[in-house]
C-alpha cells in the first residue's frame, strides 16, 4: 500500500464517480474527495432525454448513487454544489466556490483528477436565449424542460442538431405527443453512420411523422406575439414551435484546465497519456473533457461516451494506485433508438478512415433479417462492413434495423478489439435457434461476402458510380420486381433464367449486376464470371443504391 | 477451374444443401446430384417445434429451398425420396433406393459427400412403440404430431429428454395449452450448460407450470384402456400422458459410411480431417453424422448444430473445388428459448474442463441487468465465466435470462474464437444507450470480476464448498435482507456498517463474504483485505450459492 495520498476529484458523474470508488478499493488509505458543481453524483446523464419522456418516471431513478452512499460504503467525502474554480499547480491547491453561497475556499491536493465533462454547444445565434429554448446536461434541465411542458402544454417542438442527444429527444418529444421537427445542418442524421447508413433511419422517423430537415442551418430564433418561437434557417424557411431543444453537440469543458496551462490537444480536449495523466504528472484527465486516440486510425478525436469515461475513470484510479494499467484508445461503439428503430456503429466509418487518409479498405453492404426468416417477426438489418483489402482486418461496420442490431454491433465490436479478420467473421460460430438468430448469423454473412471479394470471387461495383459507368446493367430480379422499379439502363434477366439466356450477354463489355440485396446477383456474379464474362456486383443491391430500405 | 467432376451428394439439409450451393458457385463445371430419402431438400428443421406449435403456420414456411430452385439457379439435381443405401468404394459408385417404388440403382462419383444427419435415440424401453409416442426430426414427423394433437385433442403431454429439442416441444406443447411433464434423466436441464446454471431454467419452467422430473428415467410406456399412456420411471412414479415427444438426443447415422469401411472416432460419428474429408479421399463427410474437435479442449465429441454444419458444408465444397479452407473445430455456442427464458453457453462448461483434464482455471458468476436499471424493463441475466488461471484466456461463459442473453454469449463466443482474455473483455467497447445495455455492460462486468480475481484483488469461495468450510461466514447485506434469509451459520454486518464495525471480526481466521449478487461483498473484500483480513468472496453471491434465482 502506497502512504496516504489526498486524492480530489472534479466532477462526479461518469469519469469521477468510477475514479473515486475505483481508486477507494485500490487503496482504501486514499483520502478522496469528489466535487461537483451540480446537486448530484453520479447520476445516470444518458436518461435525461427518457426522463423528460417520462419513461424514466422519478428524478430518484436517475441518481445511480448518493453522496451518502459515497461516503458509507467508500468513504468518499462528497461536495455537491461546489464550483472548482482554478488549479495552482504549484502549490497543488484548487479552489473551490460554493455555488449556494458564493464563498471561496482551497484545497490542497497530492493528485488531481478532472472530470468536468462536456458542455452543450451554444452557438451565437439571434434570439438563441428566448424563453422556450433548452439544452439537456443535467437533472435541472431536464426538470426545466418537463415543467415547460407541463406548463405550456406546447405541441410544436423544433429540435436543433440530429445527434444522439437530438434523435433521443425527437423520441422522447414526438412519444408525448409533441410534432417535432428535427433540423440538422449536416446532410446527414447520426454522424458516426456514414450518409448512405443514415439515410433508412432519416426515412424511418420520416414515416413515424417526424419532419426531417437536412442540410439546413438555424440562423435565427424569433419570438412571436402568442409567446411561441419561429426557427429561421439558412434556406429561406420558417419553423413555428412552442419548445426548441438545442442538441448541436458538445465542447470539452477545458477552461479550468486550460487556465491551468494543461497541455491541451488537436481535438480541443484534455490531453493525455495512456494512464489518463495530464500534461501535469500530479494531475489526471477523464470522460468528455479530453481527447482521445481512435482505437482503428490513430487520429485524436473528441469522444463523448459513456463507457470510455468509466473505463479511464478506473484506468485513472490504477495509475493513482500505482499499478499499470493503459487505456487502449475509443473504438467508437455508438447506438442510438428512435422511434422503434436502432441504429449503431463500431470502429472506423468510411468517413473518418477518408479523413485519416486510408485508401486499403473495401466495404459491402448487406440487408440480412434478424434471425432466420422461417420464424415469425424477423427484421430486415442493414449492414455496412467495412474491412481492410490487404489482410481482411475488420475496420468498422454500422447496422441500423427495428430489432438485433446492437447483438451484431456489439460483435463485431469484440472482433474488431481483437484484430479479427472477415475470415474470422465467416467462421464466427454464434447463437442459433430460429427466434435469435440464423445458421448464417448476419454477422457470418457479413464475413462471407466480404471474404468472396477477398479471395477474388466477387468483383464489387460501388453504388456511388453507377452514374458514370459504361458498365452494362443486369438486374437478375424476377420481371415483376424488375417491371415495378429497376435502375435507369438496367436489362432484366431473372436468374432464374440465366442458365438458359447467358449468351445474350457481350463478353466485350463489363456487366455490373444487381439484385435486390445482393444474393442472387451473387449467384449470377459467379455463373458469369465461371463462363469469361467481366462482372462486377452491385454490393447491397438496389437496396443500397436508392436508399429504399424497407423497413 | 478443375476438370468437371461428378459430385454426389447424400442427404440435402443444412451441411449437404451448403455443400451444393456452395459448390457450384465455386465450380460452374461440376456435375452435382444431391439425394434425400425424404420428400423435402433444404428445410428448416430448427423450425419443427415451432411448426407443431403454430408459430410456424405453413408447412411451406418451412422449406428454405425448393428441388426446382436448385435445378433453376444453381444447375444441381435433386432426387428426393431416394435413399443411398450402399457405397463401393472401390468402383466409386452409390447405390440408390427408389423409397416409392423399392427399385435401386447405381451412380457413379467422383466425389462423395455424406450429409446424413443424425437419427432420434429410440432405446428398447417396453412400450416405446405404442400410438402417441412420437419423435421428432422431419417435416413428416412433425405433421404426425400435429395431426395427433388435432385428432385426438390431449392434455397431458410428457417430454422425455430436457435438451434443446425436448425444451423447445415443451414451449411449443405448452403454449398449445397441454400441461406438460419433462422427463430427464440427467439430475439438470440442458446439459451445455452446467448444474447449476441450468437451476434458473429449472425454476422458470416450472413457474410457467412445467412439470420437471429430473434424475429420473423412463423404464415403460404402458398403454391404458382409454387409449391413453403411462410413463413409468425408475423412481417408482407414474405420469399419465395423452402423448409422448421422445427427445432423449441423436446419434450420427453413421450405417452408411460403416458398412463401407470408413474410419470412425471416439465419439460415435465419422471421422474427418480438417478440410472435410474421410478416410477415404474420395469421400467427404459434414453435419450432424461427423465428429468434431472440441475447439477449446481440442477433445473429439459430437456436436450436432446447424451453424456448424452449413460451414462444413461450405469448406467441403472449397476442398472439393481445390480450394484451400480448414475447419476449426466446434465452439459449442448454443442457445434454447423456452416459455419466455433463454439459457445460451459458448465454449467450454466446467464439466467439460473437469472431462478434459484442464485444472487451471477459474470461474465467476454474476447477475447484472440486461440493461441499465435506471431505464425500466431490465432484467437479470445469470452469467458464469469460465477463464484460465494462467493468462486470463476466456474459455467459456454460460447464460440465462429473459433478454438480452443472445447478445452477451455472442459477445463471449466472438472473444473465444479471438482468444481474447479476461483483460480484454474488461476494456471491450459495446453499445450503450440505457434502453440496450449499460456503461459497464454484463460482458464487462465479467471481465472486470475476473480481472479483479487474476489480478489477486479478489481470492474466491466457492459455492459448493460452503458446507465443509472453517471458514467465518459474513453476509454484508442490509438487516432486511440477512433476516428474510441467509446462509447458515453467517453473521451479518451491513456493508454500510462495515467501517465502523470491522474490529468485530477475527484476524485469524479466514471470512467468506457474501452478499446478495457479489457487488457489495466485493467492496466489502477489498476493505478488509487492506485492513488485514484473510478474506474470500463468494462469487455470484446468495443468488449463486442458494439457486434462489428470481428471474
Amino acid at each position: 500500500m502506497s502512504e496516504s495520498k489526498r486524492v480530489l476529484i472534479v466532477g462526479g458523474v461518469a469519469g469521477g464517480a468510477s475514479c473515486a470508488a475505483r481508486l477507494r478499493r485500490l487503496d482504501e488509505s486514499a483520502e478522496i474527495v469528489l466535487f461537483d458543481r451540480g446537486p448530484f453524483v453520479s447520476f445516470a446523464n444518458c436518461g435525461l432525454p427518457y426522463y423528460v419522456g417520462k419513461v424514466i418516471k422519478e428524478e430518484s431513478d436517475l441518481l445511480v448513487a448518493s453522496p451518502e452512499m459515497f461516503e458509507k460504503n467508500f468513504n468518499i467525502a462528497v461536495r455537491t454544489h461546489s464550483d472548482v474554480v482554478s488549479i495552482d499547480r504549484e502549490k497543488q491547491e484548487i479552489e473551490v466556490k460554493e455555488v449556494q453561497s458564493g464563498n471561496t475556499y482551497r484545497e490542497r491536493y497530492d493528485v488531481l483528477v478532472l472530470a468536468p465533462g462536456a458542455s452543450p454547444v451554444k452557438p451565437p445565434i439571434p434570439g438563441i436565449d428566448s424563453l422556450g429554448i433548452h439544452i439537456l446536461r443535467t437533472i435541472p434541465d431536464s426538470n426545466r424542460i418537463r415543467e415547460w411542458i407541463e406548463e405550456k402544454t406546447p405541441e410544436r417542438a423544433v429540435v436543433v442538431g440530429g445527434g444522439f442527444i437530438g434523435l433521443e429527444m425527437t423520441e422522447n418529444l414526438a412519444n408525448l405527443g409533441l410534432k417535432v421537427t428535427l433540423i440538422e445542418m449536416l446532410p446527414q442524421l447520426l454522424p458516426p453512420l456514414d450518409p448512405e447508413m443514415a439515410e433508412p433511419l432519416t426515412r424511418h422517423i420520416e414515416k413515424k411523422g417526424v419532419a426531417v430537415e437536412l442540410d439546413d442551418a438555424v440562423t435565427a430564433f424569433e419570438e412571436t406575439d402568442d409567446g411561441s418561437l419561429v426557427v429561421k434557417t439558412k434556406s429561406g424557411r420558417s419553423h413555428p414551435a412552442d419548445q426548441v431543444i438545442l442538441a448541436i453537440g458538445v465542447k470539452p469543458e477545458t477552461a479550468l484546465a486550460k487556465a491551468a496551462g494543461l497541455e491541451l490537444g488537436e481535438a480541443g480536449g484534455i490531453r493525455v497519456d495512456n494512464s489518463m495523466r495530464t500534461s501535469d504528472p500530479n494531475i489526471f484527465a477523464v470522460g468528455d473533457v479530453i481527447e482521445v486516440r481512435d482505437g482503428v486510425t490513430g487520429v485524436w478525436c473528441h469522444a463523448p461516451l459513456a463507457g470510455p469515461a468509466n473505463r479511464q475513470g478506473r484506468i485513472a484510479a490504477a495509475s493513482i494506485a500505482g499499478r499499470d494499467m493503459t487505456f487502449r484508445g475509443v473504438q467508437g461503439t455508438t447506438i442510438c433508438g428512435c422511434l422503434g428503430v436502432t441504429a449503431a456503429a463500431t470502429g472506423a466509418n468510411e468517413k473518418r478512415l477518408r479523413q485519416a487518409g486510408v485508401t486499403d479498405y473495401e466495404k459491402v453492404y448487406l440487408h440480412p433479417g434478424s434471425h432466420a426468416g422461417y420464424y415469425p417477426g424477423a427484421k430486415r438489418i442493414h449492414i455496412k462492413l467495412l474491412f481492410s483489402k490487404t489482410d481482411g482486418k475488420v475496420l468498422g461496420a454500422q447496422a441500423v434495423g427495428e430489432t438485433g442490431v446492437d447483438k451484431r454491433i456489439d460483435a463485431f465490436a469484440i472482433a474488431i478489439q481483437g484484430g479479427a479478420t472477415v475470415f474470422d467473421l465467416e467462421e464466427a460460430e454464434l447463437c442459433y435457434a430460429p427466434q435469435y438468430g440464423a445458421a448464417k448469423d448476419p454477422v457470418n454473412l457479413a464475413g462471407m461476402i466480404a471474404a468472396n471479394v477477398l479471395r477474388g470471387d466477387l468483383p464489387l461495383a460501388d453504388w456511388s458510380q453507377i452514374e458514370e459507368t459504361d458498365a452494362l446493367l443486369l438486374d437478375v430480379r424476377d420481371p415483376k420486381e424488375y417491371h415495378s422499379d429497376h435502375i435507369d439502363g438496367a436489362i432484366n434477366i431473372p436468374m432464374f433464367e440465366l442458365r438458359k439466356r447467358f449468351e445474350e450477354l457481350p463478353k466485350d463489355r463489363e456487366i455490373w449486376v444487381n439484385c435486390a440485396i445482393g444474393q442472387r446477383s451473387y449467384y449470377a456474379a459467379r455463373f458469369l464470371l465461371q463462363n469469361g464474362f467481366r462482372v462486377r456486383e452491385l454490393s447491397g443491391g438496389i437496396i443500397t443504391y436508392w436508399g429504399h430500405y424497407p423497413i
